[in-house]
């Protein structure tokens, strides 16, 4: 169809077959905007070491001598470096059957959604939390709710198996630490939450239990005393830990996220994969990548220093901030949020303007970066 | 729950919410055999030069520098670099925002049908035809119907638009060359096609036209005179051809599927892909591995006369082919297919019991395969 806008002619389709419940939608994904300092998506501020760099190119030339070749669908040897970094990082000892990995933890998350929800299924999670829950929800199908955390961003346990026995979701998304707020779930807690998914599953599976989903992409970096869910997973078959190299490991660019459950759980996935889903060069960079664990893990205990470095400096600016487990701080409130995020981002800094109302988020970077990020805030806030 | 078997006590969870239509399913994918000879999945036999294996190591560590760093999203330069690629290949000349990558070309298919199919929406294709494509509408929830084939593999044109008016297809998957039987579609063919899905898409988009989806994974290996669909894009806002680095390009181990359609469609597609979907790793690497497609396609004369040569081959043993554009060959037929495959299996070749009853496909490998391959077949028809 040729249509005139401006004097020029040009052609405007629409014929289309358009989807009705994609109109108007825009792209996921934070401004990538080309800046001295980025800290708006929670990356690791350090580079793999040259040791690590050229271990992974060693591995993906030796996996290219056969790109010719599909890779190895079912990728065993990297679910067995997975299971044993999961070891060495929470000294729960799963299996290669109980591992499960994809591109990314956004990619493992579409696998557990497609398996166990879609459409006339529930998926629920309690906000505020990380935005793309909504999306893997919409990009299965499944129906979507929410119920809301308390003030200090905790879940009302109280209310919970009420709520539950109501919804009977298939899934439960509970992002621990969790993102925007840093808040992890104590051990109490996550028994709690457990427990009141017990015969609540889905109408159509009738005696069945919710699938918990604890999304641990910022596990690492919790602090002391706090469990990570994979303690759990021996006791419990619905329950779902979910990781990611791309935070505390530092290979966001790698996109490669993974999972721990019960076997039966990671066959589900299995049905639902595309095949050949993982490149054999992301499986080599990877295995290689892993390798380094030990070096890498080692930057953790100055990021979380980082972290509570930042707590602080923001409290003695007269801020609040929310308790935070991972390796961002939510901190606030301003009255007009957009504005601070501006001016600060005028100085060359990139932070996140996401969460409920007022707040905004920094993610912890190299002391020079935390340094330059205050510089920008202090001059923003005058 | 726990249960007893053969006197050992374990644990057999029920309260796993499976979904009941997933009940039974097994994952997808051709056997993962170790033999020494393996022509069941359409690779190219050749491997990687070691100039393009050297190339993608480099580039791989340059991209592993800053590994800590989520990827480029939008992967434009990549985008361009396959534009170009299309070019060579084709004559025919596309903006980088009239293309789309993702990991295989299956996650290409998951974006299309993401984007214009779903719960509500049908998807047709052909039969026979490729296996995947009704995997592709079950994950995304979309309605499945098939039309046949006639008995020589192509397409009954005649019947077409009046099929299309009743079924209202949002997405025509159409293989050319289609995988298993190698009919490509002759320009005349496409051009029906085309004509037949324009007012006939889907009922909740009044006025649209039927996508029509061609997938050329085999496109390099058609043969002189037959186009590529490439060729109508142009002309046709609805029409979307899909490419893979799998087949001719030596690449199946890279997993990167892509696409060229109006800019229009590829908005649509960047809705409802995962960010970050695309690595650092598999961008650097495929754009690596591009600089080198002047090598790589100058093996396609050589396995297309290996393919030409199997066909006079077969004949000359008394089998039918189908007429084939790809780089694999269906013949038979044989009254037990599973005793042919199997007793060839035993002499170390693995083809693939696949298609119509009867049939069994193979694929062209180097004049040493190929030559395996017949005295296996020769032997298990005695």
């Amino acid at each position: 169809m040729l249509s005139v806008r401006g004097g020029l002619s040009y052609t405007v389709s629409v014929t289309i077959p358009y989807r009705p419940a994609l109109a108007g939608l825009e792209p996921y994904g934070a401004p990538q905007l080309d800046v001295p300092v980025t800290l708006n998506v929670n990356e690791n501020p350090y580079p793999p070491s040259a040791e690590m760099i050229a271990d992974i190119a060693a591995a993906v030339a030796d996996a290219a001598a056969s790109l010719n070749r599909y890779p190895d669908r079912d990728f065993l040897a990297l679910r067995a470096d997975l299971a044993d970094y999961l070891a060495a990082e929470s000294g729960v000892r799963l299996s290669p059957e109980q591992v499960w990995a994809a591109n990314g933890s956004n990619e493992v998350m579409l696998h557990i959604l497609l398996a166990f929800a879609g459409p006339g299924r529930t998926v629920i999670s309690f906000t505020p939390t990380y935005s793309m829950y909504v999306e893997y929800a919409r990009d299965t199908f499944s129906e979507w709710q929410t119920l809301p955390r308390r003030d200090d961003f905790s879940l009302d346990l109280e209310k919970l198996p009420e709520e539950l026995a109501r919804i009977r979701p298939a899934v439960i998304l509970l992002a621990s630490p969790n993102n925007p707020t840093g808040t992890a779930l104590t051990g109490d807690e996550l028994s709690a939450v457990l427990d009141a998914a017990k015969g609540n599953g889905p109408a159509d599976a009738p005696g069945s239990d919710c699938l918990v989903v604890v999304d641990e992409a910022y596990g690492e970096f919790r602090r002391d005393g706090v469990p990570s869910a994979l303690e759990l997973l021996a006791d419990h078959d619905n329950l779902i830990v979910s990781r990611t190299m791309s935070k505390a490991f530092g290979a966001a660019g790698l996109r490669l996220g993974y999972l721990g459950a019960a076997k039966e759980i990671v066959d589900q996935l299995q049905i639902v994969r595309l095949p050949y889903h993982l490149s054999a060069v992301t499986q080599a960079a990877a295995r290689a990548a892993l390798r380094h664990s030990a070096s890498q893990l080692s930057q953790i205990a100055a990021l979380r220093e980082g972290r509570d470095a930042i707590v602080r400096r923001l409290h003695s600016l007269g801020l609040d901030t929310a308790p935070t487990d991972a390796n961002f701080v939510m901190f606030g409130t301003f009255p007009d949020r957009s504005e601070i995020f501006t001016r600060v981002l005028d100085r060359g800094v990139l932070i996140r303007e996401v969460g409920p109302a007022g707040w905004l988020r920094v993610s912890v970077g190299t002391p020079e970066e935390n340094e330059a990020f205050f510089d920008a805030l202090e001059e923003a806030m005058k």
